[in-house]
């Protein structure tokens, strides 16, 4: 980049008179190159004493700031997410963003590569937390917990070739809610089934669907299938990919790659392109194959019980039984789960967004029996919403149909069309802060009326406020509404509860 | 924000002894102290069929995780800020928690060695935030904002040796407000002040002070005190010390470590030990000797334009000018100041709870300017809210007064005293839910009617629906006041309508 090396030369005086000099030494200072970046590049130099270094200014890789329209829309998401873990009766817990190292090693199969390692600066060895259901499992079993309803959003952090288009980030939010404690079976399951089509209802996202499975009906299936039990997770991890290519490709995964007998194969393959209500329940129950394995028959038990819950709930219509559902996480022992929206042929001409599963969960009853010196166990059942797919969902939507943002909350504006007037502003926006009431001015001692109002209209404030030389003798203040640009006078004394009326009505 | 320096007493000595060293001594000190684990140990073994491995259930060292109870205390201290930030028009911010590691390098002096790097492993280079004001000032150059005012919640880390029982952490949560862009003078700088003491206020904590000063006060200061430019930093930082160790032993260390002379140690000695409110700025216009320096009559000018702003939002009486404040960072260029709580004798008897600052900040008009290209600056003011050390503090009181907290904030509970009645319930609860009103039930088939209502009193649930064979047949529900335990029935279309006026009364 030789072109940038010579913009760095003329902005070297400049950038000299910022840096404060100091007599530290050379050695905090690190100098690392850098390499190829798609980004529109700045360049910038900090080592104005010494060589020239160009460093270019963005995020990392599979990572991204959250502006102030972003973070609205995260908000509301979040809002809406959160008050319904709380609906349910969750506790709030918060957990460290970095955990020991060993925390997380044998949690999550082949996903363990992606872990995060912090460098050793001497002392422990540190991970980023990869999700927040292990750092919840340490906590139960770290406080001898044996029940606990919580609900923990924060983020987490993924090694994974990012994808950006689809949402799929190397940090990114989580919001996980999830049962803890040994109860009669099920009704935690459905309760979680019932929180995500709640929170799915919610955010008014379109018609949605949950799949639904267990991990004994799926390792029975195997096993009668005739797939050697050293298989299991490999077979698992290709049924897996069933929602992203063909039943053929995944054939030939088994097949080819992993050694299965074409026979078995076509076993599983009858079973896999099953899905259904609680009929298709009732039909696994007689199946000649499935029915003469137990473990297998416990998981067709527990979906049965699960129906007649969700039911119940009236949710079931949103559930269906389905046979390929195989989530890859070494942790689950029982029912699994994900939601998918659904689009209408419509929406998927307009909005041709991929955006796969929006939620997921399942049983883990064996986690926490990792972390407990004798191996107690406390059986557990969680869901964890996709906050980021439901993001870019969003977005997607406000930029197709141009929904403007508000990013700040501002109720009133004070401004005024006289010259030398600052003191007045302050001494009255100070009163309206002091009462509670969000209010913005500028920042200048002798700002352009114009300037002001076209300001309150650009950011959606509805009230102003106007005190000018008039004002100020007869003891009255302007108050204009925006939209209407209506004014009237309002005595000095009554504004602040005449704004509150204002507001309470709106 | 600006880093927070929210040391004191001992522990501040002490790293700042082990800062004056080099980095490889703190290195070696961190490889050295990495054990005593304060909480209960417990071990466990991971890998049940392979060797054993003894590994301690604990949160890295300086970390914690946050309980139900401490998330209801922390909640509550971010609704009161972040309420604040919203108040004066601020936009939400989120940035990724890891930034590439140039991006921090040269911003933090001496305190670079207490940022945690990333393992590198493949690809880009990367380090944990240090605090949320450098991320800010990223974010300024790299979309070419010329102007943003802006808050920020999120974690920082940093590799301090920790003091935990001082609510110091190597995790902890900042809350940053921060206006940057080309304005009148002192206009943001007073809207800080005045937000640390609208946030103070409302979280009642207390007397409290801010200490301000100019860092072009301080280095005129220095200068026509004699101390030689090449020094600055070196005394600043030791001036930094005066409220946690006796000028005598500050002096010492400038004449005996720094090689300062005597009577220019003396010269500043006289001016450090002034404070007081605008009469001092005045004062100090008349100084023999800072009047003749150009450097502090900006300062100085500045500082009294700040005070009268200060009048204006009737916060001036808050604000102490004092000659001895010098916050240490490198990218401070104009007012620097800093919150303490001030305890009655009676509470330092009472609460002998050592907190020092609770909030600081200060105006950094070269941050973004480093990471222009072109050098080209947008001047910014700011402000931090030392979070934990007020929630050290408001954690300390409850366990004082032994108050109770509510974790969840359940409304109703669905109750049975019959036997074989879950059906019932899952329908009335879903029916709760659906309304938005927040429920709960025991997860239980046949729970007894005693286990049920013992769980509402430890809850704190307010209300309990009973539904039973005879309810079920007349069309009603029973519901029932946890405090009062008065009954009445209901017609069972009428409950949620019935619910819903009963929470918006209480």
């Amino acid at each position: 980049m030789p072109q940038l090396r010579l913009l760095h030369g003329r902005a070297w005086a400049t950038l000299l008179g910022q840096l404060r000099q100091s007599p530290r030494a050379v050695y905090l200072r690190a100098v690392h190159s850098h390499s190829q970046v798609s980004e529109a590049v700045l360049t910038s130099q900090l080592k104005p004493h010494q060589e020239k270094s160009n460093i270019i200014i963005k995020t990392p890789k599979g990572t991204r700031d959250l502006s102030p329209q972003q973070m609205v829309v995260r908000e509301k998401i979040l809002d809406t997410v959160v008050s319904c873990f709380k609906r349910h009766g969750a506790k709030g817990l918060d957990t460290p963003a970095f955990e020991l190292k060993e925390m997380l090693t044998e949690k999550y199969g082949e996903d363990s590569g992606l872990i995060y390692d912090l460098k050793d600066q001497g002392g422990e060895l540190l991970s980023l937390r990869y999700d927040l259901t292990v750092p919840f499992a340490r906590y139960l079993a770290m406080n001898k917990l044996k029940k606990m309803k919580r609900y923990h959003v924060g983020k987490v952090w993924r090694r994974e070739s990012p994808t950006i288009v689809q949402g799929r980030y190397r940090e990114f939010c989580q919001c996980d809610f999830d049962i803890a404690g040994q109860f009669d079976p099920m009704i935690p399951d459905a309760e979680c089934l019932k929180i995500i089509c709640e929170i799915l209802s919610g955010l008014q996202l379109g018609d949605f669907l949950i799949k639904v499975n267990d991990r004994r009906v799926l390792d029975g299936m195997f096993a009668v299938c005739g797939v050697p039990e050293s298989k299991f997770y490999a077979i698992c991890s290709s049924i897996d990919k069933l929602d992203k290519i063909s039943w053929k490709d995944v054939r030939h995964e088994m097949v080819a790659k992993k050694g299965l007998a074409p026979e078995v194969a076509d076993r599983i393959g009858d079973y896999v392109q099953c899905h259904g209500g609680v009929s298709l329940v009732e039909e696994m129950f007689q199946d000649p194959r499935i029915s003469q394995n137990k473990q297998a028959l416990e998981g067709l038990g527990d979906l049965k019980l699960l129906f007649e819950y969700l039911t119940l709930f009236g949710v079931a219509e949103k559930i269906s039984f389905d046979l390929s559902l195989a989530r890859g996480l070494d942790y689950y022992t029982g029912v699994i789960y994900e939601a998918m929206l659904l689009q209408t042929p419509a929406q998927a001409e307009e909005e041709p967004l991929n955006v796969g599963s929006v939620a997921a969960g399942g049983r883990y009853d064996g986690l926490v029996g990792m972390f407990d010196p004798k191996g107690h166990n406390v059986p557990c059942v969680g869901l964890s919403i996709g906050v980021e797919r439901i993001f870019s969902i969003m977005e997607h939507r406000m930029k197709t149909f141009g929904e403007k943002i508000r990013t700040t909350e501002t109720q009133v504006f004070v401004a005024t069309p006289q010259k030398n007037f600052l003191q007045e502003r302050l001494k009255l926006i100070a009163e309206l802060w002091d009462a509670g009431i969000k209010a913005e001015l500028l920042y200048k001692n002798n700002p352009k009326l114009l300037t002001q109002l076209h300001y309150c209209e650009n950011m959606g404030i509805p009230l102003v406020v106007i005190i000018g030389e008039q004002e100020l003798k007869e003891g009255v203040i302007k108050l204009r509404s925006v939209a209407s640009r209506e004014e009237v006078a309002i005595k000095r004394e009554n504004l602040v509860a005449e704004i509150q009326k204002r507001l309470s009505e709106s």
